[in-house]
């Protein structure tokens, strides 16, 4: 068995622009958390010592969750505070050992990349353990992220944040898959920025990029998938990409499927799941475990994970609804649905903007692009959509969130917010000749 | 053949607790109407001399109904105003033999007990024809209904009105299935009750009050199904009484069932239905004669009765949709709808509180709690709901009332009236750029 | 081979009672123009010299509609200004050979009528050439259109417009489908009415009253099908006539029809059309190349042309959908979509009256009775309405008209206008008790 550096994933952060969703490390794509689906992975990589560097809200579930994974070290550190990568790493320095020389393997939980980038960059370390690497991901068009300088030699000698389309410096943009020569000067170069003062956050960066002067730094190029999730809807990209993954049709012998139900192409079908007739699961498409999909229901290029009620006549396109969803006779398009969520009769996702746009979300009061064209709604745990309810194109709403029969939700609604409408009637009383026939 | 008692069925009294709804004892729960489906079972039972008390409504209609039924003696009087269950039971008085010692069974139509009660009730009588006879529903949990006081030896000494759940004296609930055993007695202590003064209208119980007193009253306990109606929702707990019925699948040799369409457990499928291709019927369930489910529509656990449409996509879910009523792209949901209603496409009932509580419903002005989690609406008679109406839980709609488009109705509407909702626009012309274009 | 009149359609005029359709002689009412129909028709019957009488815009898509009909001379004019029909006839003059005694047969592309009319037309004629022929439309009821005035010797002697249900002078109306015997005579009497001043748009039928004083014209009786394309909801008109064409079920090879989809009836399926599970398309009924039938989704006596979504669960009934138009979950009855409409999820075109009057429809301002009891929407080429609008019964959308979600149409919307709804919303805030829970 070949070496492997010792794995730092960070699983912390501050997860506010993820709202109303949670722990991005704890969402399931599937029958298991991300972070416990990644260290899977890594282990059969051949990583055995793994440091995981959680926070506060989701610390104690992610113990748990790795202590469920045998014959493999993890240490979970909690970075108490948001403060940046360069202190999320902090943390994760008392776990390692305090020899020099100690090879580091730096890498996100929330970066959904394909195994091939890991199987690169362990192939480049082995065959020159002395170098650093960093994972370079190769994009011809401009991309809002840190770029890659490389000098004529091959060698990496500096990042730059958004240098903007007219000055990249390179095609490659940074991926934070790292490998570290020597995790004692990395921390030691991290902390020197911490000290010098704390202008903006990305104190890890600019380590890096002093390190880059001193040290080999070698760029390993990638151009498979990658999937951030950084705002909820990216949780649809990651989606795409675990759904990608199913081969064929997978139906759980306890499950049921109607005479007149239709499977089509590449489809998952969990234990005690019931697919009524008239139902179709389109795939890629994956129904967990106790979920029914009810007469005449549809579920395409979709994830409905385990206990939900896919009612009668309801479509579930492009979107992913997490445990414990109820949804009736409506229409769930370009969405994300956190767990218990009631979406009842006639209610809509409208995922498209009159003028064909790109449909814009807010984050922190700012309006950000989501790239998206289709965009349905974000819906906190535990929200309560009555009847007839239509929300706008990329609006969120909070947890346990209730809005009324017949709203048409234009904007956000924060946490606990009940939104009513109320409708002027006009009343005609009947005329006496009408109340004696 | 074993003698029986004169059979007296109370079929009269106000019915304004039923409204928006009409005449209790005549609507069906299946090919006919209720006091027609009590009078055979009562001829089965081996009753063969029956008087019933109509008002002054119901009255031609049960004198025609009453004579199709061949070989019993049924006589019809007319309770001309409502003046309580003693003065019902006067009216009965003329129809009666004037000798001392005949035996009556006094019994309400609206009272849908199993056939075990009256057969033990007769038993009871027939082994000692000398005492009268009170049937007491046997239950755990308090009742506000009228609760029966036992003596040590068996004895039934009184009655007590609601007494609160403190001060239940047995757990025994009146049911009106009394055998007495002289008519002449009673009708002389009903009378003086009248006498006596007009405190409240329960004259029929405190005579029964005094006459254990004197004579022996016995208790003939029941522990089968009992379901009263005295409210328009108490028509889905008959509904559910008749649907259990129904055993296995019949099907009409004139009706037709599309390839593509599904029948789930016990239905009944009458004369001439049409279930179109993609539709299901999920019993227990009864689609009536002529009437159409439509192409990719579900009824489950509801009846359908005569010549409806259940349009296309309707869902009919735990409902009761009496004759002629057309349903189109629609959800009903644990709702009752009178003949002849249109509920247009778009329109759903909402049947569940945002709070999950007990849906309550107004009677008189005043809130009654309905005792379900789940209810829908109650639509009378020739009430037209225009497109996209949502009803909300408990509502009632009267009849001939027209509902305009996308109202929601949050309160009761009455006989006749019409309400519409009137949206303000905003409009925007277009410029003369894109005039030109 | 039997000689023929020169054939002149008129296929120019004013179209703005069509609004917000255009082009009436374009409308396909299956793979092919209804001009083009129309001219393979009478190439059929033996014509073999066409005029086309066009107008400033429909004029070069006509000239390249003709010549794609090899083995027959079309010659296109157009008549620049809308001055009625003598004026249309004169611009085709000059296309007519000069000599006296040319026969014509004068019709127009918006009258559809069963070929049986043209036969008799032709073969009366035939029998003898010396005398003109008016198609007289037989019907009993009393219709606002020309009356014919017959001699007793069945001479044709005068025409009257409108007399009045209690004037009519017979029960022939007249059709424009005319042969003349001398098209220089006709013109000059044309020519003499718009000489002798402008009072109203009829000269043509002056100058044809006053022919008949002095020329032998006859009848020819017709009492077939006969739609005349006017006002917009006519072309549902139109459709069934076509619609009735078909005859068994035509699945071009290339079309995908679903195991679980069902056809009924009189269909046609176009090239790589998909009816996809548990879609249901009802005869008569015609599927355009391309155009996808959604899952669950109903066509029944339907035109839905080329390039068409029909969405999941949508129903079209009754209607008449264009090219390239976009519906998703929504019910489109009784309606004409011109091409690339949008038409969002939970749209519904109601189209019954609450009244069950007739449905009106304002013309130029004026309130026109449809003649229907039943009629939806009509809505102008590429229209957007946005999810949840509902459509008041008649009214019209014109082209590029964009519709907010949750609508409701109650007026006519003119081409280009934005219209959208805006709701008061009641914002609960959460309790400090359910913040922190």
């Amino acid at each position: 068995m070949q070496s492997t550096p010792i794995l730092i994933i960070l699983a912390g952060g501050a997860s506010s622009r993820i709202w109303p969703l949670r722990e991005k490390s704890l969402l399931r794509f599937g029958t298991e958390p991300l972070l416990f689906v990644q260290l899977r992975r890594y282990q059969a990589l051949g990583f055995h010592e793994i440091v995981v560097v959680a926070n506060p809200e989701n610390h104690a579930e992610i113990a748990s969750l790795v202590s469920q994974i045998p014959q493999l070290t993890v240490r979970v550190v909690v970075q108490t505070q948001a403060k940046g990568m360069g202190d999320a790493l902090l943390q994760a320095a008392p776990a390692l050992p305090s020899r020099a020389g100690v090879p580091v393997y730096v890498t996100q939980v929330h970066d959904i990349v394909d195994e091939q980038l890991h199987i690169d960059m362990l192939h480049a370390w082995q065959r020159d353990p002395s170098a650093s690497y960093i994972a370079g991901f190769e994009r011809e068009d401009y991309f809002p992220g840190g770029y890659l300088i490389v000098s004529p030699s091959g060698r990496l000698t500096g990042m730059i944040e958004k240098p903007g389309a007219a000055n990249k410096p390179s095609n490659l943009v940074n991926i934070v898959a790292h490998i570290h020569a020597d995790a004692a000067r990395l921390m030691d170069a991290i902390r020197a920025e911490y000290v010098a003062g704390d202008q903006t956050d990305d104190h890890y960066e600019r380590a890096m990029d002093k390190l880059m002067k001193e040290k080999v730094f070698r760029v390993v190029p990638y151009h498979g998938q990658w999937s951030a999730l950084k705002y909820p809807w990216q949780v649809l990209d990651v989606m795409n990409y675990y759904l990608n993954k199913i081969q064929g049709q997978h139906v759980a012998e306890s499950a049921f499927v109607a005479k007149t139900a239709t499977l089509v192409g590449d489809v998952y079908i969990g234990e005690q799941a019931k697919v009524f007739p008239g139902a179709a699961v389109v795939g890629p498409a994956y129904i967990g475990a106790h979920t029914i999909v009810g007469n005449n229901a549809l579920v395409r290029n979709s994830m409905v994970l385990n206990h939900c009620n896919v009612g009668f006549t309801t479509e579930v396109a492009r979107s992913y609804v997490a445990d414990h969803c109820d949804m009736h006779a409506c229409r769930v398009l370009d969405s994300v649905f956190a767990p218990n969520v009631n979406f009842s009769a006639g209610c809509t996702t409208a995922n498209l903007r009159i003028d064909h746009g790109n449909v814009p979300s807010k984050i922190k009061g700012q309006k950000v692009d989501t790239g998206r064209g289709k965009l349905g709604a974000i819906i906190g745990q535990g929200a309560f959509l009555a009847v007839d309810v239509m929300t706008m194109p990329g609006v969120k709403i909070g947890e346990k969130a209730q809005v009324g029969p017949g709203t048409h939700v234009h904007q956000d609604i924060l946490d606990g917010q009940r939104v009513y409408v109320k409708q002027e009637h006009i009343v005609i009383e009947p005329t006496e000749a009408e109340q004696s026939s």
